[in-house]
């Protein structure tokens, strides 16, 4: 067999998986947003089914002689050199999730799912009690397993390299590490200053906001964002999200608050940005892996990049804010452009990470990040992590947590065993705000245009710079070839410094 | 192997086809209702390798095997005789599923779906256009197609007998035709009467009625049914449909027509009937092919009788008149309820089956029989199809189509293939007529209860003497069982004397 032939079954083999992930995402989305209530059990055994088809499919045997013939293996997952480029990029992709697929025993996977089950059951009780120690427990389980899990997906440096390699591939702690301190103490240094200074007026979001208007400016942002209502759909759901269930189908959720006008607002471009990314990979990639984003923390790029570089700047206000106060103007009529803009972007430490702002988001994931660092290298015991947890949280934000419900154990992520899975996060603002230099340079008169109500320039820019590569390329190789060198947290913290400096005076 | 033990890995088989039939049940309700539109072709992709991986399962070899342990073939299909009832009910569905799926060859399957798909591209163009030599050439094909497929099939007395078995199975074409003879004469002459007497009342329903209040109507009504909204839901569709997702999840859907109050109502009403049926199986038969209707005619038996005996008949308008009243003051605030009781039973021939009434619908299935009947014993040309059409629709219904567009052409079946399927419609009428004279004699004073608005009672009924055998009981000894008798049409034709000839004073 040549690697061409090699090649072209692997494409058609991973066709077929596609085809089930596609039919998966179906599934989920459906019980997030319709599925009646009681159909709850029979779903999840539907979907373990199919995903039992879908494991089977991605570890069968004969894979092994398609990368033999390839000449694709750990050394060299590009595989033989001859290979069109795109090739090449789908060799390394699927050797990886065949790696990946293989190197976990089923016996592992099963008591991570059983452990992980009964651990979000504990943990959602022990938030309500701010019971700690009921938790702990569970906790450690999880640490453990999730040590194993790293053993078993080998490592050269640190056991977390394994972990954060799965939702962020081919970055290391050491890089990670490397990026968050001197980021953190920007950070921490610009919440200071700050603090020292007068806050903004954000009285006037202190309002009820008819849900039924909130949706309607929803539609109209859907349609200023560009998004393509014959490729996806806006649908509620309990917690936003983006599914993606084919290459033309692309579907998005938010919910309604009357008393949280910015969170359906802010989550509904958050979600948009995601999903923009999905609909934007080329023709040539549809039906295979690497139509898909090429680590979470550039998803999170796209995402934050329309939430907050677009959505939460004052040129985006400067033509939206008319069309919100004419739905809602007894609550916003006398509000000027500058007052609104400041207003969405209030900066105040906060205990809980999902409501945080754009300055104190990032130190709340650098906490999780050094204390997951703890956990897994057994630095740390899971009793003695609350404390650490409040400590981190004084010397980041200058706060500390009332309590262990509004420290460790806010997030749901530790619980569902989503251990590697927060530094994405944050990434996700340095890639995003390391794009929007470059896009700056090719589109000088950015702020400009985006007062105009044109937004397309943006999506134009992001469709040929970042979508169109799909997961072809590495985020790093992303990173280099958008912006000509590797991740530099200086773009994030001069950005925040420039945006903040300016909006508190300092 | 012993037969129980075969009748336990049969069970296991089954659970897993069962998982796959739910989740293409959902990827197809999820395409009716909310897929956008450019996903099409990618959803049929999806859907197609799905049903290949459940065609993989139903035809594995292993049955033989395990049909062998249990002591079940063609001649014996429930099996060893010392398996439980209700255990050699599954095995003879699990036989005749194999059966069936076994006899076609591929290459006849796959030939069907593509000549399907260009027929009802052509069918919808020559429909337009009433243009029924375009359409001709692939009827014949496809009348050809299915002539091989009841060949492949089998049957004994006649090709049509493998056809209708698809559909209501175990039923054959002399039964039914001994049964449609004495209906069509019946139906004919009460039709004729009909016709000379003066026409009841329907001014009032001619009017515009606002959607957003027939949807508050059909929620009303849902709850009045005791249709479960946490094992279901209603949403809109272009054709009103009801689906299986789950043993906990059957879904509906209707349509609203500003001009249009009765058909969402009654639309409403029959779908919710199916879907009664389909969430009355018991505990017992979750997860196996017994938890289905046993044939489409029983199907239909439940929504024809919510539909036309319930939702038709004066007691319920008695109660249920007044609200929809509330909803539509200035449309119908001055009717009566025997105005509104009569109106929705206004008998009147007309050329479309979709829009018949309770008396000369079945007369249009008549026709479908007797057509499908020679054109698949090759006793009638496709050229001469179209006279022979108009022909009997005079003969049935004293009228003559004035286009080919309105009389041969007006349904799809044909053109996907689907013959054999019709007569199920009317069966439909007759059990659910037979088994109503049952109920009657159960529950004495079942018309003051619908008129109190207890729908309960009937639900229970239906519940404890239909839904409760799943497909363990085939359709004609669901009849039996019942009623004490095979099907009669008399309990039908009573049925419409008494009904209508009280409401035109025959």
């Amino acid at each position: 067999m040549t690697p061409q032939d090699a090649v072209r079954r692997l494409k058609s083999l991973d066709s077929e998986t596609e085809l089930l992930e596609h039919s998966l995402a179906i599934l989920a989305w459906d019980e997030e947003t319709n599925m009646p209530r009681r159909a709850v059990e029979e779903r999840s055994e539907q979907m373990g089914y199919l995903q039992g088809i879908l494991h089977n499919k991605l570890v069968t045997a004969e894979f092994e002689d398609l990368f033999a013939a390839a000449g694709a293996d750990d050394a060299n997952p590009l595989g033989d050199p001859t290979l069109p480029t795109l090739d090449r990029a789908f060799l390394r992709a699927v050797h990886r999730r065949y790696s990946h697929e293989t190197r976990l025993p089923e016996e592992l996977v099963t008591e991570f799912v059983r452990q992980t089950s009964k651990a979000t059951a504990v943990w959602r009780e022990a938030r309500t009690e701010n019971n700690f120690p009921k938790f702990a427990p569970h906790l450690k389980t999880l640490v453990e397993l999730t040590r194993k899990k790293a053993d078993c997906l080998g490592y050269q440096d640190h056991p977390y390299d394994a972990l954060i390699d799965e939702y962020e591939p081919w970055m290391k702690t050491s890089e990670i590490r490397s990026i968050f301190e001197p980021l953190a103490e920007k950070l921490s240094s610009l919440v200071a200053r700050i603090k020292s200074v007068p806050q903004v007026r954000t009285d006037f979001l202190d309002a009820r906001f008819d849900v039924a208007k909130q949706e309607e400016f929803g539609r109209y942002l859907l349609e200023q964002l560009h998004y393509p209502l014959d490729r996806g759909r806006l649908d509620v759901s309990a917690h936003p999200f983006t599914t993606t269930l084919g290459f033309d189908d692309v579907r998005i959720t938010t919910r309604y608050k009357e008393d949280l006008l910015m969170s359906s607002i802010m989550g509904t471009i958050h979600e948009t940005g995601h999903a923009l990314y999905e609909l934007g990979f080329p023709e040539e990639l549809r039906g295979s892996l690497l139509a898909t984003g090429t680590s979470l923390g550039i998803h999170e790029s796209q995402s934050r990049t329309w939430e907050n570089i677009v959505g939460r700047s004052r040129a985006f206000w400067q033509v939206h804010l008319d069309p919100l106060k004419r739905l809602f103007p007894s609550q916003l009529g006398e509000v000027s452009v500058d007052e609104f803009y400041r207003a969405v972007n209030k900066v105040e430490p906060s205990l809980i990470r999902i409501e945080a702002d754009e300055v104190t988001y990032s130190l709340h994931i650098v906490l999780r990040f050094e204390l997951e660092l703890r956990l897994i290298s057994g630095d740390l015991a899971v009793e003695d992590a609350p404390a650490a947890w409040n400590d981190k949280m004084e010397e980041l934000l200058g706060i500390r947590p009332d309590s262990d419900a509004n420290g460790i154990m806010q997030d749901t992520h530790w619980a569902s065993g989503l251990m590697g899975y927060f530094p994405t996060y944050a990434l996700g603002n340095l890639y995003g705000a390391q794009f929007t230099k470059t896009m700056r340079r090719d589109i000088p008169n950015l702020e400009a245009e985006i007062a105009s109500g044109n937004l397309q320039v943006i999506l134009d820019w992001l469709r040929s710079h970042i979508h169109v590569h799909g997961a072809s390329l590495t985020a790093g190789e992303l990173c280099e070839k958008v912006t000509g060198e590797s991740l530099n947290p200086r773009y994030f913290s001069d950005y925040l410094e420039a945006k903040f400096g300016a909006i508190y005076n300092l």
